[in-house]
C-alpha cells in the first residue's frame, strides 16, 4: 500500500509533463514504406490521422477485368503503390490502407515535362506515356510526407496533406514548358463502365473544381474536388477518350477541347500548361469533398488557405506526433520501435473523415446531411477491426471511437435496410466479408464506459441488424440455429460469428437492464455448437436436412463452409466463451495439444494456393495470422493450463510477421487490424472477446510504455529483466500489488497506474489460467 | 375626351368582376391532343401551369442510335407520344412541349396484370411485354388531366399533377395480381449509355425513392424522386438487364433481386405486385426534385399530402382556368375558342418550375443552390421563345417573367463560361441553335418596365456573354464583324441574329444611361450588313477573305450558311431596323414585291426534303412558319406602304397553320413559341422587334378579348364588323380616339383601356405604315 502511495507519488511529475508536451518526435520511427511490397497493402504517401485525404503514389494502371476475365494482378494494387514496380504513374488522392480489396484511386495527377502525352504509357516504356521511371534512392516516405524524383521528367515532386486538402510541390530544374495532367479516368480496381461520370469545371486561371463518379466497390460513389495551382494556368485543354457514338455529336459544336471551361464524360482526362523557370516551384492544392465543389473549396480555405507547403507539411507531422506519443515506449532495439510506431501510424490511417469542414456528408440514401455534434468517419473495415483496431481505440482514442459509433449509427438511420454497416466506405455499403460487426464495436465501448453516444438507440440498432432475416443466411440462422451450407456459403464462418456478434448484443442488454433481449441473444450466442462436429473435433458445414456436408477437409480454404480460413484455425473461433469451447473439443490438455499442432504442422503446399490475401511468410506451421479468423488464437493458451504458451507463440509471431522491411507485413494490414495486434501484443494483452472487459495477457515486447489516456491519466507498463529470450512472465504487479490472473481489465487500465512483469528465460508453469 | 371617360365608367364595374373571380371554365375549350400527330411534338398527359411535372403517356421506345446509326424515327418522339401509335407503354413524368430535339420522359411507370413481363415489348405484339394497346376512344385528354383505358390489362389509368408531383389511379375491374412497373431504362432520346446512374431504395411497404442521372441533350442531369403507393407493396423485385461483367459478380453476394429494399445500376427495371380486389382504385403519387430524395419526399407531403385524386384534378384545372382567365375572348366560332385557349394553354407549359418547395435547386455547378425570393425555371428554348411568348408573359405573365430572367441570372452566375443561357434545361447548358437570345428576353422586360430584377447586373451578364469570344463564331464576329461560313458554319444566322441581340444590348444601355456600352453595342447591330449581297439581293455567306462563298442557292436550307431557314426567309431577319433593311433591298415597292412572292411562289418539292421540324403544312409558298426565323416577316408589310397585306397574310397564316386537330400545329410547338405567335396574331398585334415597345399591328381573329393585366388594369380589344372575310383594318380607335398608326406601345397596353379594330372585306390602302 505504502509503495503504491510511493508510485503515484513519485509518478506525478512525469505525468504532467506527459501531458504538458513532453512530445517526442515519434515520427522518425514510422517507415511508411512498409508494408507496400508483396501483401501489406499499404501506401507510402501523405495523410494525417484519420484524414479524408491520402496523397500517394500510384506505380500502375492495373485494371479488374482484361477481356472480360478477372485479372488477377489487380490485387496487388489494392494501394495503388508496389514497391518492385519501377514507374510511377502519378499521385491520387485516395486509398485504402491493407485491404484485400480495393476503390479509389481518385483524380491522379501527374507533373510532366517534354511533350504533352495523355495516355500513362506503359511500364516497360515509360516514355510511351505521361509515366515516370523513378527510384527507391531518390524517394522518402514520412508520416504526412512524400518525396520522390520523377526521372523521365527531372521533376522532383513532394507531396503533403490536411485532413482533406493534398499539397503538391513540384521542382523543375529547367527552364521550360511544364504540363499538369489530371486523369479522371484513373482508378483503383478499375475496369471499363467503373467511371459512372466525371465532370470539370475551369473556374478561372488558377481554380478546377469536379466531381467523379464511380460504380465499384461502392457501388454508388461521388468525390467533389477543388484543385488549385500557385500560378496561372497558360492554357489546358482535354480529351475524351470514350467510343465515338452518334449522340455525342450533337455535343461539341465548337471547339471544346481547347482552353474550353466546361467537360464532362466518362472517360476524360486533362491537362494544365504552365511556363516553368530554372528551380521553379509550382504548388497544387487539392480538396476533397464527399457533399459538393462547393464544399470542397471551402475545405480548402479553412484548411490550407495559403501557398505554404512546409507549414502544411509541419503541421502534418505535428499531428502525427500528437496521436504517436499517445504511447511512449522504450524498446530493446531501434527495429521494435520502427515497428511499433509504424504500427501505430497504420492504426491511425483510419477509418477516414468522411465530412466536410462545415459537418456536412453525403449519407447511405445520397441525401446529404448535418454531422451534428461529431465528426463522420467512413471506411469501416468491421470484419477485420473489431477484433483489436476499436478496443485499441477504446484506450488511446475513446473520444474518436465514439465518434465512429455516432457515424454507424448514422448510417443505420439511413440504411434502407436497417442495418448497421457491414463493410462501408464514402456513403455505401460494400456487403464485404460476414457477420454484423459493428455490434462488437458498440458493445466494446459500452462495456468499457466508452459510451458517449444513445446506448438506447445504439441497442435498438444492433438488435434490428441482428434480425434482418434477408442478410446472408440470418433467416436460416434465426429459424434452425445455424446457416445451413446448401443454402448459403461459408456457413460455418457465418454461423460462428454471428453468435459472436449475439453474444455481445447480450452483453450490452444486461449492462442496460434489458433482460429480455438478454435472453434472446445469449440463447443465440450458442448458436457455434450447431455447427461443431464431435466426431471430427471440428467446427463442420452443416446442411438444411441438418446432416453433416460430406466432403470436408478441414485444412482448405475454399469451398469448405469457411471463408479465409480453414476449418482447422476457425473451429476456435467462440472468442465469447472459450472455456465451454474447450471443454466441448476434449478439455485443457487436448486443447493445448490442438493449439500446438495449428502452430507446428508442416502444412502441405497445396493448401497455400487457396489461402487468401497473405504471402507464404504469413503462415506458421497452419497458423495464419495473415487473415483474421485467428487472431485471437495465440491467446487462447491462457485458457488452458499452459499460459505460457500464449506468451511464447505471441512474442515468436511478433518477430516473425512484423519486420521493419517494405515487405515486413506478413498479410494485408486491413486497415489497421493487423497493425493494431501488433501493438497489443507489444504491450503484453490483447482483447479476446472485445465486448468484455478483459485483456487476455501475453507477453509485452516493450521494455516500457507509457500510455497517455484521454481522461488525463496515464498507463504504464513496466517489463524487468526484458531480453528477446525472456518471453515468460514470472509474476505481474499491478499498482504495485501482484496480479494473479491471466487477464487485465479495461477499468483497471482506465483508471491509470503501472503494471509491471517480471520475465524470465522459462516459463512459469504455476501462472494462474482463465477461469 | 368625354366619350373616353364614360367608356371608362362603364367598363369599371366589368373590371371589378374581372378581378373579383368572374373565371369562366375554359379549360373545356383547351385539347392537350392538339399537336399530337406529326410535327406538333406536344404531349398530351397532365401538368399544371409552368409545373415541373408533365405526367404523359409514351407510346413507343425509340433509340436515338440503332447499331451505331441515327436513327430518324426518333424524331416523332420528341415529346414521347405519337397519336397514330396504336399501344401505351406506360406514363413517364417529364416532357417538352414542342422541341425538335429531347430528353427527358423520366421514370415510366405503367400498370399491368396477368404475366408480369419487365420488357416493355413491340408496337406489333404489344402483348409481349408490359405495354398495351388503347383506342383513342377510350381516352380523355384534358388540362391537368388524362384518362386511357389499357386494353391488354382491362385497367383504367387516369392522370393528374401539381406542380411537383404526378398522381396516377388505376382502376381494376377484377379481382387479380396487379404490378406497376417502374422502367427506369425508359427515356426520350435514348440511347445506349444514356443513363449514367439510377439509384432505387424501397423505404417501406409503400414509399420508394431514387434518383436518375443522364448523359443527353442535358449532358449532366440527374432527377430524384419520392413514389408513393396508397395501398402497401404485397412484393416487389428488381431485374438488371445490363451487359454480364466481372466485377458486378462481386455484388448481390445474396439475393437482392427479390424484397431486397436497394438497387442501383445503369439498366434497371422494378416491379411492384398489388393483390386487388373487383373495381379496386390503386393510386400512385410520384414526385420529383431537382435536389435530393428528401427534398421529392418534402414537394410530396407540401403538395399532394392526401390520397384525393380527384381533389388534386379539380386544383389543376383550377389552376389552369385561373391562367386561361388572363385572356377572355369571344370568337366567331368555337374552334377558333378551341385554337386560342389551346395555344395559351401550350404558352403556359413552359418554362418549367425549376426548384423544390423550399427554394433549392440544383445550378449548373452541379451544386445545390438557394432561390432567394423568385421561382427558378428551366427549360428555355431562347432560340424560340424569346420571339414572342416571353413578349407575351410581359403581358399577362409579367411576376414570372421576371422570375424567369432572375433564373436566367442566376444560370450567369453558376455558368464557368459566365453566360446567359442560350437552350438550358435541367441544371444544363445544352447549346442548342445559336445567338445569345437571353439578351432580347432580358431587354424586353427592362425596355416594358417589367424589371423586377437587378437591371445593372442584368445588362452586365448580356455584355459578358455577348463578349465570350470562344462561343460559337464570336470572336470572328466581334473582329471582322461577321461569321465567315469557312470558319463556323451557319454564319449568316449568326451574324444576323448577333446583330440583332446586340440593337438589345444596346437599348437596354441607352435606358440605363450607359452611353458607352450603347455605342459598342448599337456599332455591332449594323454587323448585318456585312453579309448582304447585294449583287443578288440576299443575305448570303461570306468566307474570312472577305468574298462571298460561291455555291450559293437562297432557296436551300442545309450547308448553305443558315440553320432552319433558307437565305430567302432569312434574309428578312433584321427585325431591329426593318426601315433600314427594305432600303438596303430596294425599297418599299420591291420589298412588298419581295414579300409578296415569298408566300406565292411555289417551292421545288426537292426543298422540301431538307426543310427541318416543320411537316409540308408547315410552309406557304416558300414561307416557312412551322420554323422561328420568319415569324415576323408577316409583319414586315407594316414597313411598306401595304400594311393591309400583313393583315390578309396573318389572318390567312392563323387558319392554314394552325387547326383544332391532332395534326393541327403546322410545326413543332417550340416550348409554346408558335402557339404565343398565334395568340398576338389572332389579338391584332405582335412584336417584330422584341426589346422594342412596339408591337406591329396584324389582323385580329377574335371578337372581343379582354386581357387582365397583373396590375389590375384590362386592356380590352373589340373588333367591330368581325367577319371572316373582314380580315382588313379600316381603322382603329384607343380609349376612342383614333390610333393613326401601324403600331400600339406596351406602355399603352399596360394602362388598360380599349383597342377597337373596325374591320372590313377590303383593303384600307390609305392606312399609315411604320415610320
Amino acid at each position: 500500500m505504502k509503495k503504491t502511495l510511493l508510485t503515484a507519488f513519485l509518478l506525478a511529475p512525469f505525468l504532467a509533463m506527459a501531458q504538458s508536451g513532453n512530445t517526442q518526435d515519434l515520427t522518425q520511427y514510422v517507415n511508411p514504406m512498409i508494408g507496400t511490397a508483396k501483401m501489406g497493402h499499404t501506401y507510402p504517401g501523405a495523410t494525417v490521422p484519420f484524414g479524408m485525404v491520402q496523397l500517394s503514389p500510384d506505380t500502375d494502371t492495373i485494371p479488374y477485368e482484361v477481356n472480360g476475365q478477372y485479372n488477377k494482378d489487380v490485387y496487388k494494387y489494392c494501394a495503388g503503390y508496389q514497391y518492385d514496380d519501377p514507374t510511377i504513374v502519378g499521385f491520387s488522392h485516395t486509398h485504402f490502407s491493407g485491404t484485400g480489396h480495393s476503390d479509389l484511386g481518385d483524380f491522379l495527377l501527374m507533373p510532366t515535362t517534354g511533350k504533352l502525352q495523355l495516355n500513362p504509357g506503359t511500364e516497360d516504356k515509360p516514355e510511351s506515356g505521361y509515366r515516370s521511371a523513378f527510384s527507391h534512392q531518390n524517394e522518402k516516405a514520412e508520416p504526412g510526407y512524400y518525396r520522390v524524383q520523377l526521372d523521365d521528367h527531372n521533376i522532383t515532386a513532394e507531396l503533403t496533406a490536411t485532413n482533406r486538402v493534398g499539397m503538391h510541390q513540384y521542382t523543375f530544374p529547367e527552364k521550360e514548358e511544364a504540363h499538369v495532367i489530371l486523369d479522371l479516368m484513373h482508378g483503383i480496381y478499375n475496369y471499363d463502365g467503373k467511371n459512372v461520370w466525371t465532370f470539370v469545371r475551369v473556374e478561372n486561371d488558377t481554380l478546377v473544381t469536379g466531381y467523379k463518379q464511380t460504380n465499384g466497390w461502392a457501388r454508388t460513389r461521388t468525390v467533389y474536388f477543388a484543385m488549385s495551382f500557385s500560378k496561372p494556368i497558360k492554357s489546358y485543354g482535354n480529351k475524351d477518350f470514350s467510343e465515338p457514338q452518334v449522340y455525342k455529336g450533337f455535343w461539341r459544336k465548337f471547339d471544346q477541347e481547347h482552353n474550353f471551361p466546361e467537360f464532362a464524360g466518362t472517360k476524360l482526362r486533362a491537362y494544365f500548361n504552365f511556363d516553368v523557370e530554372a528551380g521553379e516551384q509550382l504548388q497544387v492544392k487539392f480538396a476533397l469533398s464527399p457533399v459538393s465543389t462547393e464544399g470542397a473549396l471551402a475545405n480548402m480555405q479553412a484548411e490550407a488557405p495559403g501557398w505554404d507547403f512546409e507549414g502544411v507539411r509541419r503541421q502534418s507531422q505535428a499531428l502525427w506526433n500528437k496521436e504517436l506519443n499517445k504511447i511512449q515506449v522504450k524498446t530493446l532495439a531501434k527495429e521494435d520501435l520502427v515497428n511499433f510506431y509504424t504500427a501505430m501510424y497504420h492504426t491511425f490511417l483510419g477509418p477516414t473523415t468522411y465530412m466536410d469542414v462545415d459537418g456536412k456528408y453525403r449519407g447511405l440514401d445520397q441525401n446529404i446531411h448535418q454531422a451534428e455534434g461529431f465528426t463522420n468517419y467512413t471506411t469501416f473495415s468491421l470484419w477485420d477491426t473489431y477484433r483489436a483496431l476499436h478496443p485499441f481505440f477504446n484506450i488511446v482514442q475513446p473520444k474518436r471511437n465514439a465518434d465512429m459509433v455516432k457515424s454507424m449509427l448514422a448510417h443505420y438511420d439511413q440504411s434502407v435496410h436497417r442495418m448497421l454497416p457491414v463493410w462501408s466506405h464514402h456513403a455505401n455499403e460494400n456487403w464485404c466479408m460476414i457477420g454484423y460487426h459493428s455490434v462488437p464495436v458498440i458493445a466494446d465501448a459500452i462495456i468499457k464506459d466508452n459510451a458517449d453516444f444513445d446506448v438506447e438507440r445504439a441497442l435498438e440498432a444492433c438488435v434490428q441488424t441482428a434480425r434482418t432475416r434477408y442478410y446472408d443466411g440470418l433467416d436460416y440462422y434465426m429459424d434452425m440455429g445455424y446457416v445451413p451450407e446448401d443454402k448459403n456459403g461459408s456457413s460455418v464462418s457465418k454461423t460462428l460469428e454471428y453468435a459472436y456478434d449475439d453474444w455481445c448484443i447480450a452483453q450490452m442488454a444486461k449492462k442496460l437492464g434489458r433482460q429480455e433481449l438478454y435472453e434472446e441473444f445469449i440463447q443465440r450466442s450458442q448458436n457455434y455448437k450447431n455447427v461443431y462436429d464431435a466426431r471430427t473435433g471440428y467446427m463442420r458445414p452443416k446442411l438444411s436436412d441438418g446432416t453433416w456436408k460430406k466432403e470436408f477437409d478441414p485444412l482448405d480454404t475454399h469451398g469448405q463452409g469457411f471463408i479465409e480460413g480453414n476449418s482447422w484455425n476457425y473451429s476456435l473461433y467462440v472468442p465469447h466463451d472459450p472455456a465451454t469451447m474447450i471443454g466441448m473439443m476434449g478439455g485443457k490438455h487436448r486443447f493445448a495439444q490442438h493449439l500446438d499442432s495449428l502452430f507446428t504442422m508442416e502444412l502441405p503446399d497445396k493448401y497455400f494456393a487457396n489461402t487468401e490475401d497473405i504471402s507464404r511468410d504469413g503462415i506458421i506451421g497452419n497458423y495464419v495470422h495473415g487473415n483474421e479468423p485467428s487472431h485471437h488464437v495465440a491467446y487462447l493458451y491462457n485458457w488452458t493450463d499452459e499460459p505460457w504458451k500464449t506468451q511464447e507463440r505471441t512474442r515468436m509471431i511478433l518477430k516473425a510477421m512484423y519486420k521493419p522491411t517494405v515487405d515486413g507485413l506478413g498479410g494485408n494490414d486491413d486497415c489497421g487490424q493487423m497493425s493494431a495486434w501488433y501493438i497489443f501484443s507489444a504491450l503484453g494483452f490483447y482483447p479476446v472477446a472485445p465486448g468484455s472487459e478483459q485483456y487476455a495477457i501475453g507477453s509485452p515486447a516493450v521494455k516500457e510504455a507509457r500510455i497517455q489516456l484521454e481522461n488525463g491519466k496515464t498507463f504504464i507498463i513496466h517489463t524487468k529483466n526484458q531480453r528477446d529470450k525472456n518471453v515468460y512472465v514470472q509474476r505481474m504487479e499491478l499498482n504495485g500489488k501482484p496480479l494473479n490472473r491471466s487477464y487485465l481489465t479495461h477499468s483497471e487500465l482506465a483508471k491509470g497506474g503501472e503494471l509491471t512483469f517480471y520475465m524470465g528465460a522459462k516459463p512459469n508453469k504455476k501462472q494462474v489460467s482463465m477461469p
